[in-house]
């Protein structure tokens, strides 16, 4: 396995940041993952602008323009020769002093990696969902970008994997059910379709966007609302988006059957379809 | 230097973890920083003891025993000849799969590092401190253990390095004032010293511990409490606890100057002469 490194391309083992980074040292970064079809990186300017946007907000500087990434992440794909993939682009303040203060820290670490992607043949099975002890705080703007500040979301999935489920539910602070560990809500009512604002805590999924663009093809009302997980099993369908995965039905939440509508099938084919 | 890294002593160059690592993915791991006067590590059982049990919480298995680690802190002081200094250990999950579950994940990163300890000599200046604008999560269990999840305190720390302050002062989803970035909050209250309880989602600071230690001894009476920033300038004195530091007294808040007493005075000295 060939990663990307600081404008360089290293053998796996060579893949090494010192233990003084502060992305080591305090989760000072920001990440994203795409998934690549037939060798692009999908939604690139979406996943760039919120790393851009990410990085403006922390002040980390971004090291590279967003062209020359993209030439990187294609060339990456090639020498690897994985199409089918997920990239993960990694984006740390580097090194710094010690203390929470980032002064002097000014050389961000950037690195690329690639994983083997989800395997997705085969029909889609629906997602078991548990709710998770960890709380998210309501109205943070800090949670809207994928920072690698990532412990709450850690124990949420362990607490899935220990319940044998696929995906944990977090609320926030509010106590509204607001995201999954790892991705976007979403729930049907009538036929509008519904997920939580920015403003209750959640990350501002590149796949959630991409959603809503399907809803308005299909002339689907979207809106942003509140709800409690109690609420859930009121709703006559609930997904949600990732950008690993695209759409996923959830078929229960705490082991207790959610209502299920076709329309849910509807948007993740339309997915399938723009994705894939 | 010489950094400790998994049970080795290397130069500081040499000191790299892989980009897999999930401390540099997630911040998937803990730390501790400690104050070591004289060769010795400063509090070595408290600060084990809270390192402990924040990897129970986070089910990361400590790769040393306490003892063995404790002589390997104590050969990093002797090979970098650093007995008035601070020392860091760090421990990270190690590397794993892709993804936020940690399944998988059993080797653990430790790590050592000693940095200069802060210059103290002449009299204590008093800090003046900000209110810095990003929540902590009120009743979050996590919050109590050092992780490496610090993006709040470094966001809170930059917003006082822009104002030319000394610390943040953190406010929790509940608008209560909580602690410092990097500091535990103290108040007092006739002669009462007040601190907010862990509940409030705030370091369970080992200096914290010392100052209750040194109010049972001067006859101090000691409680847990809420506060708002607002009623800290009806409070007789503010001081803050940490590590690095010791005991310091806070002078203003947000350009106000909060009160003064000379009980803070004495709690400092009582510090000192029990660490120092």
């Amino acid at each position: 396995m060939i990663v990307f490194l600081n404008g360089q391309f290293v053998p796996e083992e060579q893949a090494v940041v010192s233990v003084f980074d502060r992305g080591f040292q305090f989760g000072d970064g920001l990440f994203e993952t795409l998934r690549v079809y037939r060798g692009k990186p999908f939604r690139w300017a979406d996943h760039l602008e919120r790393l851009r946007r990410g990085a403006e907000f922390l002040k980390i500087k971004l090291p590279f323009r967003e062209e020359e990434l993209l030439r990187h992440a294609l060339e990456l794909i090639e020498r690897n020769r994985m199409p089918e993939s997920l990239l993960r682009i990694s984006l740390s303040r580097g090194v710094g002093l010690r203390g929470y203060s980032p002064k002097g820290a000014d050389r961000p670490t950037a690195v690329m990696t690639l994983h083997p992607a989800p395997d997705l043949t085969g029909p889609a099975p629906g997602w078991r969902l548990i709710t998770a002890s960890p709380r998210l705080p309501a109205n943070e703007p800090l949670a809207q970008f994928k920072t690698c500040n990532k412990l709450p979301q850690i124990l949420a999935r362990a607490e899935a994997d220990a319940a044998g489920a696929n995906e944990a539910l977090l609320l926030n602070t509010n106590g509204a059910a607001v995201e999954g560990g790892g991705s976007n809500l979403f729930w049907i009512e009538g036929s509008t379709v519904c997920t939580p604002p920015l403003a209750s805590g959640i990350l501002a999924g590149v796949t959630r966007l991409v959603v809503r663009e399907i809803c308005r093809k299909l002339s689907l009302p979207c809106r942003e609302a509140d709800i409690t997980p109690a609420e859930l099993f009121e709703a006559e369908g609930v997904f949600m988006s990732l950008s690993s995965r695209g759409v996923v039905e959830v078929v229960s939440l705490d082991g207790k059957d959610l209502k299920r509508s076709p329309l849910v099938e509807e948007i993740r084919t339309a997915y399938e379809e723009m994705a894939g």
